[in-house]
């Protein structure tokens, strides 16, 4: 196996492993047995756990299709509501166990470490700028209150999202995601 | 220093522990430590850790001022932002470095302990009942729009408040706070 790939299995690995068990949780020797390489093999390739945690946050970031808020096919309200329900799907086919990476970090080490807070701050900044910029695309639409400033919208749905994943790991339930659904298409962006 | 004595301060020590580095992140000699008692004592008080956190729970969730929210003076719509001003004013007076303690349990050991996470799930039961009720009798007082669930509402509030936190910690800043106040108060309920 060349070196290039043990890294990416890291990676993986270590989305995976934080993303279930959070910063504290998920130690370098769960990484490396998850990933199936010797634990002495970690430091060739991450200086440290935060480090690697810092690349496993943008990895996670990219995957949660925040590109195709503002770029992708139909109009933007659909396109914001599928965002989220894609989202929800990803929560219920892991069966509820694994909230989103960010807000888990934000919680669990973002006091302790500068690095990870910001590399926190970050990501929920460019999801909030595309969940802005999509919302301000609606309201062109004339599908959003134009009345509302984007920028808030955007930041108070991102923390309704965050908060109710918290909700849904706790109720195991795919009902705790109908109060956001309902609150914010029903009723908040109209 | 009386046996009972020495469980109240176990027990004050783990909400402060807890709240500030999760349950993973707070270990049992940090908490013993922080209560000025040897290690040893602990296990006279508390079969586990696990045993100590649910207590903990409770011990937080009554310091959350929930009854104040239907039973306080003033209108009922004036309780519930003067409820999530108090809480906010904590989290400042805090430094922004504690977050909610049910939000945390719920991200760092929902998934692995039964009794954390039923402990999580009817603390976030009996706070959105109250939010509910509060925003039930605002309905009644012509304050808030009688066409929206107050169950639903409730849920909807407390999610986007646990959000909320994640963003105050992140952002260190009173600034997070105001998408929660702009939309709820400005928007949502009315």
């Amino acid at each position: 196996m060349g070196r290039h790939s043990l890294r990416e299995q890291l990676i993986e690995a270590a989305v995976a492993q934080f993303h279930t068990h959070g910063f504290n949780g998920a130690g370098v020797k769960d990484i490396t047995d998850a990933a199936g390489a010797p634990k002495g093999s970690f430091y060739n390739h991450f200086p440290s756990k935060e480090a690697l945690a810092v690349v496993a946050l943008e990895r996670y970031g990219a995957g949660r299709r925040i590109g195709e808020l503002t770029a992708g096919p139909g109009d933007p309200l659909g396109r914001l509501r599928e965002h989220f329900e894609f989202l929800r799907d990803e929560q219920i086919e892991f069966g509820y166990s694994r909230g989103c990476l960010i807000g888990t970090f934000a919680t669990d080490i973002g006091d302790h470490s500068e690095a990870i807070r910001t590399a926190v701050r970050e990501s929920l900044g460019r999801w909030s700028a595309a969940l802005a910029a999509v919302l301000g695309q609606a309201q062109e639409a004339g599908q959003v209150n134009r009345g509302l400033d984007p920028e808030v919208m955007a930041r108070f749905v991102l923390n309704a999202w965050e908060g109710t994943l918290i909700s849904s790991r706790t109720d195991r339930s795919a009902a705790a995601f109908e109060p956001f659904f309902d609150m914010v298409f029903g009723r908040l962006l109209t």
